[in-house]
């Protein structure tokens, strides 16, 4: 007799390969679901793998496109960074995945859904959100919380023996001493059992080529924006262009990644309240992320920016700790696209040996008006009006300075 | 008769040369008053220039290592940017520069203060602000503000003409067609009558070098701070270190200059309400925003952090808009500086190319604790509550799922 | 020959009679714009006194509905308050007059528009914002910041001479010794020369009953919300009931002003930096805060409301300051209004003696689930999830000890 | 084999009489443990009941100081309200309660803590945060959470009769349908069983007089401040004076009560993700906090209010929450009290049927210059300078507005 049918997030590697096998002993039927979000894998490999160790269906879908437009792009909108620097490649990716598990998972009338994050950190959380907002009856087999499972599989050896047991194959090639997370948007890296203070390996980077050994000739990119997403990149160098979602998105990837564009090494803050070393390569997200700037604050009134500023970080909270389908995000979101509208033009931005700079922009709908800002031309303005602004902003001051006065002559 | 006298902050250059003499022509003693906060500047010659031009009294002071101080370091503490990219190098000085004009004013007995800035910049309202708040009962007179003058002055021809025919020494040299503000942070520079797209001309820059032409060999530094602000900088390639207040920024400047670091090209919003084009370098200023994020958020906690992002935005914006001498930009200060009290530690970076990297840090006060964070360890924490947590997380978007359930199926 | 059109905010009282006659002399075509926004006035009086004072056009203008559908009714989706206490009954008036005035300017060719607020008020702003905002190229004359004019009238005195010079009807009672600025959502007062210690007078209130001799019945009121706005409230006790925005706001008013509800002094903050004291009466604004906050709360999610809550206190600010046209309140009261979508549902609510006591509420729309938040019932939700989610939420407490521990055990 | 030392937050009531005897079941030495922070209770009577059912030892801590003090005083500064309404009377109590508590387990050497708190409320994770952030190591026993308990103790019939079984002494009198929570600061009721529109009976109120009842003749207080804090009260209708912070806080609730100020019935979000409906009372604290508001916004400056009232809304968010324990509530609780050295001065103000009315206020730090503000005096203001004040302010408005006429004209 069955227990159910679950649908397991499957990834081809040694951990989900032995959950699947645990799950069908505790008398599960086993679904498997492997998301392709532009990661490096053999998708075929993977499917022929959990086919042969039991699974009931196998499920592998590409959602590239879709990661791209509903779930990167709102970030670009956003520019979205968690506390100054993770530009939220992880965070972002979770609720695309789970998103479209929960969907199997309804189609093929499983009450339970699993996955192989660990219990320690932001993964598990960002995935189970994401299942329970969109399917609220759904049962959570997460195995690294269960003690069954996590008191028998106590380190990478007792997985290697039940791989070895059930006939699942074993990696031939020694673990790197980090873990990683792939996806189109960046890869992340953890080093194990490393303090704070040692260095990352250089063999860890695989997106981004190292700034020093990068070339020494730029590439000078122009995107067009609309809407605060872009829609086109050309390479002012050879003219190549690009102009759909996951073109554009690719290629940035591609540039960014040639001149070592968006590594950072930081010490961030997990939702569950402990401090963690993370190791990222974003290249085309961070290009996207200095030319959004640019272009956001060529375009946008002042005082929506400080307002959207604010919802921003909010944004970004809110997709790093799991909460992408929530009432507040989804609300967020609504009040970020609006404030795009006029998000419009074009950037030009050179990016050479790690670094972008932006060498200018023009809109159609740009607030910078060269005659207004001119030092030579008057225009409009009266620079008597600077005094009486300037002298009314005073006001507070001088009467701040008028009580402190009083006091000290008191004293 | 005299009309009183004035303390002009004097540059030595064309315009508050002519501003000088034509305050004389006015009526007033003129006392002018120049401050060394780093810029290029011939000190001596421009002392001379006063003189000859019939200053009643020069004052030349001395002001980095107050700059540095008092002024960039509660700067560094805040992780201080305006609109996510500028550094505030000219918004920091201002302050520093009028508090001492201030002061030789009252005790010179003027009555009068003056200063080249124009009538449509932020560099007016920095200035007088301090002054107000400073010596409330202060008179300001703002040349660029005044129909006499502007309407006089309409363009550097008449300065030119003006400067000749009173024995005002004039620049040999034809003007660059950009303005320039230096200090020991920045250089800002502005052009005139360009476009926001038209690309700045290579020899602008004078603090960094072309990151093109900068060395292929980094330099790796280990910077320490103490309140979070840096005590001590140490280069591991070849020993050099500094450790006051000056000389480290100096040398922070110098090695982020060498590699190209802290470029930008942006659009901004003015207080005044117009956009405009700076473009700045800001070399040690950026390495230490760099190294400041990395300690702090590795030893301060999580939600002090965040709260604490606030308040830097705040302290980002009043600073920007002239505000340092307010009431509220104190208790902004008093805050940040609390947060900062365990902001120590030392973190190791490497400058190559235009860009900086955090390669690894470490401190008595860290709170990151690889025990904890361990995915091998299992220590004090129980992966069981986890799935309480999520859960209870999830109580509000299930309720959420269930109202939109309950209303489509109504519908 | 005329120096062109100017449109005329007039009151019918004996500042801006003066203004009109002075503006005539000055050689303007006057034309007079009173706008009716519930006030108590002899609108026909005001006519006829205009014509006879020489204005070349009369507009007098029934603002009730729009007032209150355009300008009260986001107030109350914000939860509209100033400095936690000010319903800004004059501020959200404002914009909506000016708004009409500048209308009539474009429609009437006129190049000029005037008001009678004083240079030390909030109003000032708020109409020249308005007008700036709506009709960028507008010249507006402000008498009372123009030295010919407010060194000729340096006070009442004076204005009631000029009065009996040029044949204007000047008041027979003597004026109160406070100024009063009156529409449909509230009555402020200011008193002339008292210290912010000295206690209103009883008269000063007209709106409002003095609650020692209000009504010891209470009226219970049902309010009907849809979107965050009363589309209808009934009186329980005599089954009396409006549906129409007007006639809502007006009978809680009514019912508001009989039992004395809606009175407070405060001291409150100027957007010109300084402080000054002020007497509101708004009795059915604040019925409505109230309801408004009850069936908010209710139905709309937690994390979306703190959210919401931070853009009600920037609105308010914004609207405080006159910033009604602006780009980034426009931005606000879209987000606003989302998040407005679900308040729906009735609010029973008692009024008595000054006081709003909410009774109860319902809605179709509620998130309060009655048996989740049941202690006997444990439903879907279980206890031991709670230990999970608290401990989590500790693991960062804890470690903060620990680090604490290690310093003070150091030390 | 005792399993150790728990230390028991005991009521006196039959939950927590029931919880002893099931832990001495358990195997636990049981030490119970009552604070006095105000409740009507007879503290002898329920040392004796302890003592009878078997505690180890039992203590009886008079906290009423210190809950004044170190919990309430705070609150008032920051003018402490949850979502709006709810002045945090339960909020800040647990913390004190659950401080002395731990310090006893300390000195007891008892390495459990057990509370009676439901496993759907707030005040478990106030009680246990609290814990865990002083007493990391502590172990908790939560039986309400302990399916070996709730399942034992599925309804009040099942306490009873355990309680009868155990010789535990059994209320005579039928409970009434509300549970309650009572301490100084307030009284808290919710309701069982009932919807969110059903009114609150009338005896459930006993901290204040129903208003239709109470006096319609006022109480005219003048409470004087010092660091925002009370120091002192006095009656001006019959001189009574109080100037000790119990003294003080005690008089207030009486006066409060006396005359039914501090009601509210409110649907509130718990931490824990659901709505509840609590009817609380809180007489004293509701005149505290409007005449803390006043004198705080009559001698704070006006933008030092702003940032001080978004730390207001985070503490309360944080007390609520349970954290007040926590780095960052220390943190802003040291923000908070820094913003307050000023805060100083009397106010007057009526206490009348429900309502707190300010009369008046007076201060040695007012920022309110009447000379300043006053319409018919100029002083030192310049009216013209409002001109460019507000010209200035418009500049971004008119961009905005020529922008847009640009948009428009092209389509």
């Amino acid at each position: 007799m069955s227990k159910g049918k679950v649908v397991l997030a499957y990834s081809g590697g040694l951990d989900t390969s032995c959950i699947l096998v645990w799950l069908k002993e505790q008398g599960y039927d086993v679904i498997t679901y492997l998301a392709n979000i532009g990661q490096d894998e053999d998708f075929e490999a993977a499917r022929k793998k959990a086919e042969s160790l039991g699974a009931k269906k196998v499920f592998i879908e590409d959602l590239r496109t879709e990661f791209v437009e509903d779930f990167i792009w709102p970030a670009v909108q956003a520019n979205a960074v968690y506390e100054d620097r993770y530009l939220l490649g992880t965070a972002v990716a979770r609720p695309c995945i789970a998103r479209r598990q929960v969907e199997i998972a309804r189609r093929e009338g499983a009450q339970y859904v699993s996955h192989g994050a660990t219990g320690k950190g932001n993964d598990q959380i960002r995935f189970e959100l994401t299942c329970y907002a969109l399917y609220p009856e759904v049962k959570i087999i997460a195995p690294w919380r269960i003690p069954e499972f996590y008191n028998r599989f106590r380190g990478r050896t007792d997985l290697m023996e039940y791989a070895r047991e059930h006939g699942i194959p074993v990696p031939v090639t020694p673990r790197a001493p980090w873990s990683m997370d792939a996806n189109l948007m960046h890869i992340r890296s953890e080093l194990f059992l490393s303090g704070s203070e040692s260095r990352a390996p250089a063999d860890l980077y695989l997106m981004t080529k190292n700034p020093e050994d990068s070339p020494n000739v730029q590439d000078v990119l122009e995107i067009e924006f609309k809407k605060g997403v872009p829609v086109k990149v050309t390479n002012m160098n050879d003219g190549i262009s690009k102009n759909t979602a996951l073109d554009v998105f690719s290629y940035l990837n591609e540039i960014g990644g040639k001149h070592g564009v968006g590594r950072i090494d930081i010490v961030e803050n997990r939702f569950i309240g402990m401090k963690s070393r993370g190791i990222y390569e974003t290249p085309g997200g961070t290009v996207l992320l200095k030319a959004h700037l640019d272009i956001e604050t060529f375009t946008m009134d002042k005082e929506v920016r400080r307002i959207k500023q604010g919802l921003g970080i909010k944004f970004s909270e809110l997709v790093y700790n799991g909460f992408w389908y929530s009432p507040e995000c989804n609300f967020v979101r609504h009040c970020i696209a609006k404030s795009q509208e006029n998000v419009e033009g074009k950037v030009q931005l050179s990016v050479l040996k790690g670094q972008v700079y932006i060498l200018g922009r023009e809109s159609p709908k740009s607030l910078y008006n060269e005659e207004l800002v001119s030092m030579d031309v008057q225009g409009d303005y009266d620079p008597c009006d600077a005094s009486g602004f300037i002298r009314i902003n005073a006001v507070r001051l001088r009467e701040h300075h008028r009580l402190q006065g009083l006091s000290s002559t008191k004293q």
